[in-house]
């Protein structure tokens, strides 16, 4: 058994409206030859609002990479402990039942990775196992629930605690100008979320399949120059009609479970874009409804990378709606381009209490 | 069940001898204040030669961490299938029968991952889960053995490769003159190593537990510092005396599973440098000669980071001397301060044909 349990999420303080982020365009690129369509398409993602670790002012200085780096340390030290105790909290677990943990992240890169420091200040057994993966970019958040459930279908008695920890405002790069550039800079938010995934017992969304999937040949769709100044992230126009090859992955993974991909009661995905869930919703054959906790994700948060799946599995559990049983998918997508998927069903709250762990204040602070 | 079956390294054409290597810092560093004490460290390494992906004129130029970076993964690309397909061959299998692949590197980084590229040119199937880790550093090839012997684990039938690329060469750093950075520069080696573990049949070592060890509050003792320069590597001077507080785990690992670890049939460790394996000899008391692998490969290629498993692993399958069912200890020592470890038996050459890939030429070239 494999239950993925009531994830924890919190976003900064510091916030960006989406009206402020056309206004910081217009002014920042006055002049641009393809403002106009960059405004555009800025608008058309939908996001409302996004969180950022610190303010605009900051957000738009490039101090250097190693200055970068080391904020993102600081901040990660700051930020993912309470995350990772509210998850804790909420599948009924202490840091000591924890026999691996996931960290995954691209906007930041450590070594040792963070969940050494983790186990040091967090009460983490030292026999904890580590997997932190830097390189799966916003499909690590699928790719970290799949490696978790692979552990537990291993080891059935154990336990995984998952992190996402993602501070995009940090990859800005001022002297990045092409239109894939500046919409990103318009799209993506920051956050961090974790939750457990339960070898045995629990309640939370039990993990029944998994698989992966690889569109062949676009790999440079989605990628990282890796420069002085940082991570330079590259998008490819052509990145929103993705989910074209991938709905037939999803598909082919809910057939095998035997399992109608088009009459799921829930359906969990990396909100890349407002295009990859209409198309997902076209594809699969689903109203878009089914994806308004993603949606919600996207509205509220922009895309916060790994972090989209964990943020909006946390909504479907505060919505509360699911019967017992209820069938589902949960996808995440990122460079290759590529998937990271998985079937499973609800299994209700239990017989674990749900302990609250201190209220994770950023969140609060954040509005939601 | 899940088998280690017999790996493929290659390490590169170009060699450094450790008499280059002194005359080389005799002449760099004229006039440091340690450099007696520098010059004598690295002769205690037991390092004969190394071997670099590129001529050491071109290796002691700092081309900026951008170039650094392309010139990693143009290696890669053109190092690692030839490897990955010896790796394939020893294991009976094809590209097709992988389920999973583990690529692992804390010398270059790259997103999308080697893994993507791997699948669209090496015909690997687009449903591979992709697995790269890149903040284990020295730990990362016991850490992909273990990660692939869960795999196995929770799916018997699939299978995994493992690859770990690590050209060291490239994060020499020549503005850093500290005593452990002039060690590391006459110290670790490029070479690129992989191997299959199966689920059901091969043969090899049959992989029967696992564990990982972190030592509280040493998380400085090995790290990165990330910089514009790229990765700066720091090695705090207490780092040799960690099997102090590793060789519990490893010994309390071989209990667990009813072994006596003095008295195993082979020991595959991470040679990091000599005093490791003195002192493991020692805290085990297990004669020196068990780590004869794992000092070959010292001697033979120095430190080459996550790949000193596997190519030790590949001298005790050239030797070729156990018996059915002989009892083993592997083990990755990296940053953290951590280790990732296995305990297994040996399986012998079975059912499986062996077959040749095309020999690996850059192996040849190496004079190995």
């Amino acid at each position: 058994m494999a239950i993925l349990c009531r994830p924890a999420v919190a976003v900064p303080e510091h916030v960006i409206t989406v009206e402020e982020t056309l206004e910081l365009a217009e002014r920042v690129h006055a002049g641009h030859p393809q403002l106009p369509l960059v405004l555009r398409l800025i608008s058309n993602t939908g996001v409302r609002k996004r969180h950022l670790i610190r303010p605009i002012g900051k957000t738009l200085e490039h101090p250097g990479f190693e200055v970068r780096n080391r904020i993102f340390e600081e901040q990660a030290k700051q930020r993912v402990p309470e995350v990772a105790a509210q998850a804790l909290a909420n599948a009924g677990l202490q840091a000591g039942d924890i026999d691996l943990l996931v960290f995954v992240s691209c906007t930041g890169f450590t070594m040792p990775s963070m969940t050494s420091w983790l186990i040091n200040s967090m009460g983490f057994r030292p026999d904890t196992r580590q997997l932190p993966i830097a390189q799966l970019g916003c499909a690590a958040g699928g790719a970290a629930i799949n490696r978790a459930h692979d552990f537990c279908t291993a080891y059935p008695d154990l336990n995984a605690l998952i992190i996402a920890c993602e501070f995009c405002s940090l990859c800005y790069q001022p002297t990045d100008h092409d239109v894939g550039s500046l919409l990103s800079n318009g799209l993506f938010g920051d956050a961090v979320a974790a939750a457990v995934v339960r070898g045995a017992g629990g309640s939370g969304v039990l993990l029944e399949r998994n698989a992966a999937s690889l569109i062949p040949g676009t790999c440079s769709w989605i990628s990282y120059e890796v420069k002085a100044t940082g991570f330079h992230f590259r998008l490819d126009k052509r990145v929103p009609t993705t989910m074209g090859p991938l709905a037939p992955a999803l598909r082919a993974l809910v057939d095998t479970h035997g399992w109608d991909v088009a009459a799921l009661d829930f359906y969990i995905v990396h909100a890349g874009g407002p295009r990859i869930l209409d198309d997902l919703s076209r594809f699969l054959g689903v109203p878009a409804e089914a994806f308004r906790f993603s949606r919600a994700t996207l509205t509220e948060c922009g895309n916060i990378a790994s972090a989209v799946v964990l943020d909006a599995l946390s909504r479907m559990f505060d919505e509360g709606s699911l019967p017992d049983r209820a069938r589902g998918l949960l996808a995440g997508f990122g460079p290759g381009i590529s998937a990271e998927m998985a079937v499973g069903s609800w299994l209700p709250e239990a017989d674990i209490p749900r302990p609250r762990a201190e209220p994770v204040a950023a969140r609060v602070a954040g509005g939601r």
